[in-house]
């Protein structure tokens, strides 16, 4: 087996390393916690991190390309990598690559941001990577896509003939920590396991409500005024909470995309968290709904082939992991 | 000077304590970081807490009653004093005192709190007492009155004949330094003692437009990103993120409880803080505005009347601090 390419995910919290095969498949991959968070910001620092990670792939195969997306590319990472605006291709992602020299005369390619500018600007890394690895022959040709990126801070992306063209950030996972991690509201949550349904789906409902239109700000207390009053243990506050947030965003989301029902929606990320998404959508009575996990490596697969990085058997054309045709 | 009431506002971060005359009036007053949340919650721990902030004062005046109001009657507090439900007069609140008995033998009387039942329960604890302080002659028979008491969790009371009649907690203040204490918009602002009023204004502006529709979960996205695009300065950025969440608790605040730009309003509370309020609401076009600083001394004073502790010169009548009348 050969190194094609070394393709990194180097994220705030976490360095996920991919060792891809010549038709760009996985080989062997692995998740450090060494996101950039984790890290003094040295360029030692990120050497380091980058040895733990694959330094044995890089001896085994010195001349295999190295290419990464994320918050590495970020002011705060190892170097910056402009952004990109909207609408764009992967096309321009791959002749945009911003190159980070190292001693050992290999560079680390870095993919770069997206930017939709205006009133409020709007800006991803690492997204856009996911979104083209998710866009492949079957719908990269049809009606606009909308896609939905959950996390810390989801990302609504339209994709529409192949470009990505405008986007949207909630910072509802982010939000959330901070809610049951850093106010009044976590005194009474109770963490679990399990996840409570029937809260969930409760949160969801506030949400749709007239009473939700007073705004997370107001109705947030109301996770905590359920638990005063009896009608919700503390364990299912928790997933009160989450269909609350899910909730407001989706509302937000719908109304500032103007989505009707029928528009489909695919959701790619963590399959925990998109499963949550997946019920809110259905909830909020959404009828074409597809989840397709993790498309990083399909993505730096496909940007890296775009800049020349790796040779593809069709040019302009790229390898797109089975995964992500789920 | 004869102490007539010790009167104790006793909330979640700060325990501040009154002496109080035959008048009602303030003879002494202390600030102490004893708040219920820096206590261990044994009763010696309150026991100690109360007698550094006024012990002096009870031997000095041993017959003296004490009343307190805030978050030491909560269940995390001394002695959990019931919920009285809207709507509710003063004489309501004198007459559901909790008394936590001592071995002192003097009780400390707790003003019960309040909740508005309902599928989104609300409670307050505190500012139920500072409503009752500020209604007094010249305000509380005239048409319904909109109280705002912004803070760690804003109140917006409705008060009408005397009577608080219904409320919405917005946490507004609390999830603004959750924000930028525990999330990634903390990286990039700057406290600063100064205020920046074209940032604030920006903030309100922005959620007052159409894509402040999409709600504070991605708004306040905008604080990171106007600082990346340069078009914020680290230090504008708090007060832009300040003016943001305020500009979206006025606009959710005025549309759910349908507040005409006549309506009368007076903010009570933190004369900083209320000057952000009263800007925000000059900015959204209410037009009858005023402002009375804290009022909880004067409210203690009339619940404690009200319940027989303090003899008060005309029955029912209740001595009102002049400060509520500015």
């Amino acid at each position: 087996m050969k190194t094609q390419l070394i393709a990194l995910d180097w994220g705030t919290s976490s360095l996920r390393a991919y060792w891809l095969g010549a038709a760009g498949e996985t080989l062997e991959e692995r998740s450090l916690p060494l996101g950039i968070m984790q890290l003094d910001g040295s360029e030692e620092g990120f050497e380091r991190a980058l040895d733990q990670a694959c330094g044995d792939w890089q001896r085994t195969s010195p001349e295999a390309p190295m290419i990464a997306c994320g918050m590495i590319g970020s002011a705060q990472g190892w170097g910056e990598a402009r952004y990109v605006d909207v609408p764009l291709g992967a096309e321009e992602l791959g002749s945009s690559l911003h190159a980070i020299e190292r001693a050992c005369g290999m560079p680390l390619w870095v993919v770069p941001g997206v930017i939709q500018r205006g009133d409020l600007p709007d800006v991803m890394r690492g997204e856009e990577t996911q979104v083209f690895g998710l866009l492949d022959g079957d719908t990269d040709h049809g009606a606009p896509l909308l896609i939905g990126l959950p996390g810390s801070h989801s990302k609504w992306v339209t994709a529409d003939g192949g470009k990505l063209t405008q986007f949207q950030t909630f910072m509802t996972g982010e939000v959330y920590q901070a809610l049951l991690g850093h106010t009044i509201l976590g005194r009474t949550a109770v963490p679990s396991d399990s996840f409570n349904a029937a809260a969930f789906e409760r949160g969801l409902r506030v949400a749709q409500s007239s009473e939700g239109q007073a705004g997370p700000l107001s109705t947030i207390f109301s996770s905590r005024t359920l638990v005063l009053t009896g009608e919700l243990s503390g364990v299912a506050q928790v997933d009160y909470l989450s269909g609350l947030l899910i909730g407001h965003e989706l509302a937000a989301m719908s109304a500032m995309l103007q989505v009707p029902p029928s528009q489909p929606i695919v959701l790619v990320g963590n399959s925990t968290l998109c499963a949550r998404y997946l019920w809110a959508l259905e909830y909020c009575g959404f009828e074409s709904l597809r989840f397709a996990p993790e498309a990083t490596t399909a993505g730096l697969w496909k940007v890296a082939a775009g800049a020349g990085l790796v040779a593809t058997d069709t040019a302009g054309e790229s390898y797109v992991s089975p995964h992500a045709r789920h």
